[in-house]
C-alpha cells in the first residue's frame, strides 16, 4: 500500500516535471535523478526558506559556500579515509557483491522470523492467556536461537571492533549464509570498501594528487572556521550555515530521491564555548522542529529520535524523522559534535582553530553543535505529504499537491474564462501586474474545469480567473487550491491578497 | 599595475570574507576557492538576478537542475570522451609536464620577438619615415622568420588534425624546444590528456562504471529536452536554464577564480526551429548584453568578440568580454549550436528527440542557441569593477566596493550613533522593521567613521545611523555608500525608500 504510494509519487513527480530519472534517454544512471521545471523550483524555495532562517533570522549566523574539491588531509583528519567503510564480500558463482554487514543482519533477521513464528503458534493456543515475555524465557528452542543471534551479534561487532575481517568472513561461513542468487557458500575475503568518491586532481606530475568528491560539507565549514571567525568579526556563540553537494558510493543506493550518491545538504555548525553544548543542543533541537512543523505538512509526521549509540566524535545526537511513505525515517540531524572534528583539524594542519574566551581567560578549542538537513529528503518530505488523491463530491477525482503555498513553484495561475471577448488581453494585464513578485503562470487552453485540475496537480495554490464580470466590474475569482473555494475579490487588492498568502516572509515571522 | 590590482583585490576579497583559499589551514588546494559569508550572499544574488530575469521574465523559459552525475555515453555522444583533449609532453629529466601546444606557441612567440626587435631597431633607425609593413615585406630576416612561423603553425595544425601527435613530438624535438626547468630536450611521446574528471560509480561488480563528472552544464539540459517539453507542455521556441557545478581537470588553472578546475555554470539553451537560429542568435545577444549593462558595472567594460573559428557544432558563436583587472577576457558565450548535440544524442540512444512542426508538417530536430555564463568570472566581474581605493577631501583613503545595491551581500547597516542613551533600543526597533525583507548589519562598535569605513568595504550601499535627534523626531540619517552623501528621512519612510533602492525588481523591469 505505501509501497504504492511511493510508486505513485515517484510517477506524478515525472509526469508533471518535479523529478525525472537522470539521464532518462540513455536508460538512466541507477539512483540519479534530475530536477524538472518544477522541482527545481520547488528545490530552490525550500533552500530559500532553510537559508533565510539561518542566516537572515540569526544575527550569529553567516552561511559559507566552500568547494566540493578539499585538500585530502582535511579527509584524513576527519576520519573519513580511515574509517568511511562498508565491509564488503563477493560470492565467486554469482559474481555478485554484497555488504558483509547486511548479510549479517539478514541471517539474524532470518533467525528472529523463526522465533516470532514459534510466539505466533503459541499465541494462537494460549489466546488470550498468553504471555508472551514468559513464553520467550522458558522456551527451550526460543532459547537457543536468541543466544544464538546475540552470539553472532557479539562475534561480529569484535571482528569489525578489532578490524579482523577474516574472521567476518568465518562467521559468515561457518554460519552457512549462502549467495541468493547463486546459492552457493563460495565467498571471497571481506574487505573494507571506502565510500568516497575519488578522481585525480591536476596532470602536472608533481602536482597530481588524489582527491575526493566531499563526503559531507561540514568539513568545509571547519576548515573555515578560523577565516570566517576572524574575517566576519563573529563572536562565540556563533554559527555558519552551508548549502552544497555531497558524494557518498553507498553499496545500495535507493528509495527514490531518498537515499542518492549525489545528494544535496543544508548544514548549519554552531560554535559554542565548551560546557554549554547541551543548552545549545536543546536550543537547535526545538529551533528544527519548529521550522518543520511551520510548513503545515503535519505534526503528526515527524518524531525524535535520540540515537543511544553515539559516533564517536559526539555526546549527544537526535534526528528528526519524519513519516515518509516508507515510514518513518530520519530527515535531519541535530549532533553535539564536541571539539573532535576542530582538534582534529588542529592536530593535521598544525594550526590554532581556538577563540579567546574572556571569561575563562584562555584560548579554547569550540564545542560545536550542528543541524544538518537532506535536502532531496526535504524535498521527499514536502511533496509526498502534499501527495493527495481526492474523490470529490460529485464524483469524479482530482491528484493535488497540496503544498505549502510559499514554497510552491508556481503561486498563481491566471486563466481567462474563454478565449475571446477580451479576457486574454485583461488576464494579461493582471498576469504584468503581479510577475515580478510572484511566480505566475497563464493558461487559457481547456476548459476552466480541466485548468484546475492541471494547477491542482502542479500544486498551485491559487488560480485567478477572469471572466466577463471582470471587464465590468474589475473584480476577479480567486480559487483556493485545498478547498476548492472561490471568491470573488477586486483587482486592486490582489497584490495584497495574493502577498498575504504566499510571501515566505508569514512562515518567517512565527519562527 | 594591472597585476597588484588583481593581487589586491584577492587580498581583500581574502580581508572581507568575500573569497577565502580552499582548505587553507593545509595549504590550500590548488585553484580552488571557497566563498566566504559575504561571498556566498553575492554570489547567491547574482543567481537570482540571473534566475529571474530568465525564468520569471520569460514565460517561454523554465529551470531544471540535473545531477553532477550522468551516464557515460552522455559524453560519448557530445563528444567530450574522444576529443575534450590537452596534449601533454613530459621532460624526462625536470619530470615536469607540460602542455604540447604551449611549448610551441611560446617557442613561435620568441620567435616573432626577435622579427618585432629588428622591427623597432629600425623603426628608431629611420623614425617618421618608417613604414613597418614595407618594412616586413622586404627585410630578408624577417621574410624568413616570418616563412618559419608559418610554417611550424601549420605543420601543427596539420598534426592534430590527423592525430598525428608523433609528428608533434618531432616539431618539438626539430625546433630544439628545451624544457624551462631542465634545459633539456629529453621528452617523452606527446599523449592525448582528457580534461574530464573521471571516477568509479558503485561497488557492485555487476553494477560499477566508470563515470566523468559533467564538465559543462549544457547536456544535462540536452538530455532532459524531451521531459520537459513534455511534461511542461511547451512550444517550440522555448528554453532551458539551469544554473549549476563543471569541472574540468585543465592543465594551467589560474588568476583567482577566473579559471577553477571546479567553476559554475549559469545557461540557458533556447530550441528553435531550424532556419530560425540567426534571428534567436542576435535577440539572445542583445538580451544579454542588457542583462549586463543593466548592473551598472560600466558600459565601456564590455565587448563583444565574433568567433571566426567555430566549434565544430556551431554555426554563429560570440563571446562577451569584460574588462577584468588582467585585460578583456571571455565572460559569456552566446552560441548558435545547431542541431548537433540532440542528433548526436538521437544516435546513442536511439531515441527521438523532435518536435512536431505545425507549420512544415513534419517532425523535427530544433536548433539550439545557447548562453552560457561562468558564474565565477561574473563573481570576478563584479567585484573587480566595484573595488575602488579612494583618496578624500580630507587626506583620508579609504577601500569601498561599490556594488551594484541589488547584488551587495548587506543593503542596510543599522547604527547607533552611540553605545548609549536609548539608541541602540531604537536602533534595534528599525532593524526589526527591516529584517525581514533586506539582509541588515547591526554595529554599535568604534566611532561611527570606523563604522562607515567597515561597511564600505564590505560594500554596504545604505548606513541608517540613529542619533539623538531620532529620539526626539523620529528621523535618522541615511548615508549611500559612493557619495557618502547623508540625508535625513522619516523612519515611517524607510522601508519604501530602501526598497527603492535595492530591490532586485528595480532591474528585473529594466530588462
Amino acid at each position: 500500500m505505501q509501497e504504492d504510494l511511493l510508486k505513485n509519487i515517484i510517477s506524478h513527480a515525472k509526469e508533471y516535471g518535479y523529478v525525472f530519472p537522470s539521464s532518462e534517454i540513455y536508460d538512466g544512471l541507477s539512483a540519479t535523478y534530475d530536477y524538472g521545471q518544477y522541482g527545481s523550483e520547488l528545490k530552490n524555495n525550500i533552500k530559500k526558506y532553510w537559508w533565510d532562517s539561518m542566516v537572515r533570522l540569526n544575527e550569529n549566523i553567516v552561511g559559507i559556500d566552500a568547494a566540493i574539491f578539499m585538500h585530502p588531509k582535511t579527509w584524513k583528519a576527519s576520519g573519513h579515509v580511515d574509517a568511511f567503510n562498508d565491509p564488503l564480500i563477493d560470492n565467486k558463482d554469482s559474481k555478485k557483491r554484497y555488504r558483509a554487514d547486511v548479510l549479517i543482519e539478514e541471517h539474524v533477521e532470518k533467525i528472529n522470523q523463526k522465533i516470532q513464528k514459534d510466539v505466533d503458534k503459541a499465541a494462537k493456543r494460549f489466546g488470550d492467556s498468553f504471555d508472551e515475555a514468559q513464553f520467550r524465557s522458558t522456551n527451550g528452542r526460543i532459547i537457543e536461537r536468541q543466544a544464538k543471534i546475540d552470539a553472532i551479534n557479539a562475534r561480529f561487532k569484535k571482528a569489525m571492533d578489532d578490524e579482523n575481517l577474516a574472521d567476518v568472513k568465518t562467521l559468515i561461513e561457518e554460519e552457512g549464509i549462502t549467495c541468493p542468487v547463486s546459492g552457493s557458500k563460495n565467498w571471497t575475503e571481506v574487505r573494507q570498501f571506502n565510500l568516497m568518491f575519488k578522481t585525480e586532481l591536476g596532470s602536472v606530475s608533481g602536482d597530481a594528487a588524489d582527491i575526493y568528491l566531499r563526503p559531507e560539507t561540514a568539513q568545509g565549514i571547519f576548515v573555515n572556521f578560523l577565516n570566517v571567525f576572524k574575517t566576519g568579526r563573529m563572536k562565540i556563540p556563533f554559527g555558519i550555515a552551508q548549502i552544497g553537494k555531497a558524494f557518498r558510493n553507498e553499496i545500495v543506493a535507493r528509495q527514490f530521491i531518498f537515499r542518492m550518491r549525489e545528494f544535496e545538504q543544508m548544514e548549519m555548525q554552531f560554535f559554542v564555548k565548551p560546557g554549554t553544548e547541551m543548552e545549545w543542543y536543546e536550543h537547535w533541537k526545538n529551533q528544527r522542529i519548529k521550522w518543520h512543523k511551520s510548513l503545515g505538512l503535519g505534526e503528526e509526521n515527524y518524531r525524535f529520535h535520540d540515537h543511544l549509540k553515539l559516533a564517536h566524535y559526539a555526546n549527544a545526537a537526535a534526528d528528526i524523522e519524519f513519516n515518509f511513505p516508507m515510514g518513518f525515517k530520519e530527515l535531519e540531524g541535530i549532533h553535539s559534535r564536541t571539539d573532535f572534528d576542530l582538534k582534529q583539524h588542529e592536530e593535521y594542519s598544525g594550526k590554532k582553530l581556538r577563540y579567546f574566551d574572556n571569561e575563562d581567560n584562555e584560548s579554547l578549542v569550540p564545542y560545536v553543535v550542528e543541524t544538518s538537513i537532506g535536502l532531496d529528503r526535504m524535498f521527499l518530505a514536502v511533496l509526498s505529504s502534499a501527495f493527495k488523491e481526492e474523490k470529490l463530491e460529485d464524483g469524479s477525482s482530482r491528484t493535488v499537491l497540496a503544498l505549502p503555498p510559499a514554497l510552491a513553484p508556481v503561486k498563481v495561475a491566471i486563466l481567462p474564462l474563454v478565449k475571446k471577448d477580451g479576457l486574454p488581453e485583461k488576464a494579461r494585464e493582471i498576469f504584468d501586474l503581479l510577475k515580478l513578485d510572484f511566480a505566475l503562470q497563464y493558461d487559457e487552453k481547456d476548459a476552466i474545469g480541466k485548468r484546475y485540475r492541471r494547477q491542482d496537480a502542479i500544486g498551485t495554490p491559487y488560480c485567478i480567473t477572469v471572466d466577463h464580470d471582470t471587464l465590468e466590474n474589475n473584480t476577479v475569482t480567486i480559487r483556493e487550491r485545498d478547498s476548492m473555494t472561490q471568491e470573488r475579490v477586486e483587482i486592486s487588492k490582489l497584490w495584497d491578497i495574493v502577498d498575504g498568502k504566499v510571501n515566505m516572509k508569514n512562515l518567517l515571522k512565527q519562527l
